[in-house]
C-alpha cells in the first residue's frame, strides 16, 4: 500500500545531485509527486525537498537511501506524512496568536496535532477549552529555573515535538532553548534584525519607520537572533499612535507565526549556519 | 565543452515523471543545475522546467530526449542559453515601458537582444537611439491592414522572435496576433479580467476600486483575454484623481511588463487551455 | 462636560468650505481634534470628516450647524462617539469571518456592540456563544420571502443598525437590500468587479490570475455591484490548487471585512453615485 | 490674481488649532483647497499641511499669519507653488536612480527643476545629457575635504536648494551634511535601522531575511541614522543569490527615492526629534 513521505536532503553541492536523488528514490520504490531544490552557490550547499509516495515504511525508505547518503555525505530526513507532529503552545495573556493557530488548524491548514497550551497566566484557559485543547497554568513564582523545569516536565508529559511560543512573554534561558534546537518557534513583534529586544513598537515609532513587521524565528541562546523562518510587514501611516502600531502589529504577528509553522510542518525549512533556506 | 540549456517539459500527469525526466537527462549527458515542476491535478497536467548543462549541442540533447518524449506523449523544448532571443518592441508615444525595458536590459536582467523599436509615432526616436537601438517610424495612415503589413515586414527584417507591445496604442487584428502565438507580449493597464478594453483607469475610478493593477498577457484574437503572464497591483487612495491613477498605473505597468518578459525569456511560462502556469 | 462626535459633511464643491465648516464648528462650541477632507474635482464634490469634542449634545450641535448646512446645500451628519452602533451578523457555515469580527472587537478595534448572529445553519452556534453573543438559527425552508421576513423580524428585535454578511451564502432579494441602504456590508470572495457571482476562486484559477482578492461592499439590488468599501489582494503561486486559492482567500476575506466595518464605524465612508470615498 | 501656496504649520498641541489656522488663512484672504493635520499625542505636537490659493504674494500671506504664529508659538512656512525648488543630483556609477528621477520628472510627477548632476565618476554623463542636464565630473583624488569643497562650490554655482544622493558612493562628512539640514536626501539600500553601513545586501543574505528594503532619509552627521522619509520592501525568495538581492534592491531603491523626493517637494515632510511625520 502506498504511503506518503516528505524528504529533506542537504549536502555539499556538486553536479548531478538531482538525478542521483531521483534515481535513488526510484530505486527505493518511491514516486516523486513534487520536488523543489536549490543550490546556494554562496555556500556550496545543495538542498532538496520532495513529496513522494512509496509502498514501504519510513525505515525501509531510509535504508534504500542510505548508500546514496553515505556516498555523497548527504543528510537525508524522511518524514511520513501520516505522522502528524505533536505541537505544544506556550502563551501568556494575549490570545490573538493562539486563536489564529486554532482557526487555521480547524481549517485543515496545519498538518499537526496540538497537544496543549501551557501559560504563565490563566487568561487563555477559555480559549483553549473552546478548541478542546488541554490548558495548564504554570505560574511564574519568581524562580526562572523552577518555572522552566515545570514547562519542560509538561512538554515531556505531552510528548511534544515542536513548541510554538505564541506571544509567551518570558525570555527563556539558553539551557531551555538548547533542549529544542530548530523546534522552538518564536514570534517577534518587529522586523528583525531591527528592533530586537523589548518594546519594538515603541522603538519603531521613535524612528518613524513607515512599516511595522513581525518575524518568526527559531529561538536560540542569543535573544531574537535565531534563524528567521518567516517575516512580513504592514505599511503604517505616520499618523499612527504607538497603540495603533501595536494593533496593526498583532495582525501581522499571528499571520507570520502561522505561516512559519506551516513551513516547518511541511518540512520546507532548512537551517544552515545561522540562517534558513525555505524551499517552496 | 559544457553548454547551458533551459528545458521545458509538458505532458499528461502520471507517477514517476520527475525521475523519468531526470534519468533521461542524465542518460543524454546533462547535469541538472536547477529544476522546478508542478502537477496541476485540476487538468492532469505535468509541467517541468530545468536548467541543465551538457557537453553536446541542442540537437543532440533533443535526440537524447526523443524516446522519452515519444513514450510519454511529452512536449519537450530545449533552449540553448547561449542563444539570446531577438526581441522587437512596438510602442506609440509614452516611453515609460520602453525605458524600463532598456534599463533592465542594460543591467543584465533580461537575457535577450533587443533588435529595434517600431512605432506609429515619432516621439520615442531619441529614447531608442540613446540605447543604440534602431527606431523605425511606421505611421498609421488609416489603413489597418497596410499598417500591420508594414509592421510584419519590419519584424521579419529584424528576424524578431518575440514582440513586446510597450504601450502600443493600436488594437492588432486577429490575423496579426495569429502570426505570433505565445510570442506577442502585451501590457494592459488594468487588473484583467476586470477593466478590459478602453480607459481602464476611468473605469476603475468610477467603481471606486482601492487598488490599480496592470496585467501582462499574450495577445490573442480576443482583445485583452489572452493568457496572463504577470500582474500586480498598487494600493491607491480614494483621494486620487484619474490622472493620479494613470501616473501610479504607469509605475506598475512597466514593472509588470519587464517581469513578464523575464519569465518568458527564462522559459518559465507554460500556456495551457487559455491560462499560463509560471514555474518559479 | 465635553462629548466626542464624528462629523460627516458632503456638498457641491466650492472655495472656502474648510474654513466655513471650521468656523461653524467653532461657533457651535466644538473643538476639532482631527480633520480630513477631499475635493473630488471629477464630480465637483466636497467631502469632510472630522472628529470633534463639544460641551453639548448631538441635537444642539446639529442645530448649531444647520444654518451653514442650509446655506451651502450641505448634508451634515453628527454621530456621538458614545453611541456605539448595534451590529448584527448574518452567517452560514464557515466561521472565519465571524471569529475575526469577534477577536478584533475583543481587542477594542471595532467601536460597536454586536447584538447577535443569525444563520441559516446551526454550525456556528458554539462560536457565537464563546463570545457571549446570541445565536439564532433561521433555517431556509425553501421559501426565500419567508426566510427574509424571519431575518428582518430578528434584526428588528435586535434593533440592529448595521448588518454584516459574514459569508452568508444566500443571495438577498432587492426588497431586502432596499431596507438597509449603506448599512448592509457584504464580503465578496473575489477582486470585484472581476469574478462577480458564483465560484470566484474557480473563475480565478481558470484565468490563471496571479493574485486573489476580496472585496467588502454595500449590498444593493444588483448582485456584487454595490459600492466598494475595502479590498485587498494576496499574491498566489501558479502551483496553487483551487483549494489553496480558497484557503488563501479566506485570510484576505476576513481581513478586508473587518477593515471595512472599522471604516464604516469610524464614519469615514461616503457613498456617491455608485462608489465610495473613504477619507483617512 | 490667485496664487497657489503650500503651508506647513508646526506647534505644541492644544484644542482649537485647526479652526484657528483656518480662520487666520481666511482672514489673510486664502482659500483652503486641501488640508491634512495630525496631533501626535506622544509628543504633544500639532502638525498641519494645507494647499491654498490667495490673491497675494508669499510675503503678504506670511505677514497675515504672523500674529497667529506668534500667539501660539507656531512655526509657519509658506511655499509658493510657482517657485519650483532647484534640485541637484550627486551620483557615482550606477544610473538606475538618476534615470528614475529624470523619467518621473519628465512625466510631471516631480514639481522641481533639476539643475545638474555632479559625480565622482564620468560614467553617467551620457544619461544626464540625454535629459538635457548639465553633468560635472568631480573626481575624488583621495582628499575628502578637497572633494567636498568642490562639491559645495558646484552646488552653490547651481544655486541648489535640495540635493539628492542618487547612489552617491562616498560617505559625506558631518561638516558637509551640516550645510544641508533636511535638504540632503539619501537612499540607503537596506531596510533601516537594520543593515546600516556597508554591504547591506550581503548582511541581509547572511541573515536569511525574507524581504529586502530601501530607505530614503535625510543625511545627518551620523551615518544612515537620519530621519526616514520613505521606505518600502520587496519579498525575496530564499533561492535568491546576493546578486539577485542587489538587482531586486535597485528596483525598490529608485522607487523609494522618487517617492521621498515627491513628498519633500509637496512639503508634506515634517522633522521632529529625529523622526519625520509625513502628512498625506
Amino acid at each position: 500500500m502506498q504511503q506518503g513521505f516528505l524528504i529533506q536532503v542537504e549536502c555539499p553541492d556538486k553536479p548531478g545531485l538531482v538525478a542521483a536523488v531521483a534515481e535513488a528514490l526510484a530505486g527505493a520504490g518511491a514516486n516523486i509527486l513534487d520536488l523543489a531544490q536549490h543550490s546556494a552557490t554562496e555556500r556550496s550547499l545543495f538542498l532538496l525537498w520532495a513529496r513522494v509516495e512509496a509502498p514501504v515504511d519510513a525505515a525501509a525508505l531510509e535504508r534504500g537511501l542510505a548508500p546514496l547518503a553515505q556516498r555523497l555525505a548527504m543528510r537525508v530526513r524522511v518524514h511520513p506524512s501520516s505522522r502528524r507532529p505533536r505541537v505544544a503552545v506556550l502563551a501568556s495573556r494575549t490570545g490573538h496568536c493562539l486563536y489564529e493557530l486554532m482557526l487555521k488548524h480547524a481549517d485543515g491548514h496545519l498538518a499537526c496535532d496540538f497537544v496543549g497550551v501551557a501559560s504563565n497566566h490563566p487568561d487563555l484557559e477559555a480559549a483553549a477549552r473552546h478548541f478542546d485543547l488541554p490548558f495548564v497554568h504554570l505560574p511564574h513564582a519568581g524562580d526562572q529555573a523552577a518555572h522552566e523545569a515545570a514547562l519542560q516536565a509538561q512538554l515531556r508529559a505531552w510528548d511534544a515535538e515542536i513548541v510554538v511560543l505564541a506571544r509567551y512573554m518570558r525570555v527563556l534561558s539558553p539551557a531551555f532553548t538548547a533542549q529544542w534546537p530548530e523546534r522552538l518557534l518564536n514570534i517577534h513583534h518587529g522586523f528583525l534584525p531591527a528592533f530586537s529586544g523589548a518594546r519594538p513598537y515603541h522603538q519603531a515609532w521613535d524612528k518613524g519607520v513607515k512599516m511595522v513587521g513581525a518575524t518568526a524565528h527559531f529561538a536560540t541562546a542569543e535573544l531574537d537572533a535565531g534563524p528567521i523562518v518567516a517575516q512580513d510587514v504592514l505599511r503604517v501611516s505616520d499618523r499612527s499612535s504607538v497603540e495603533e502600531l501595536v494593533e496593526r502589529g498583532k495582525d501581522i504577528e499571528r499571520r507570520v507565526l502561522v505561516e512559519a509553522l506551516r513551513l516547518v510542518l511541511e518540512r520546507r525549512v532548512f537551517v544552515h549556519q545561522g540562517r534558513t533556506f525555505v524551499l517552496e
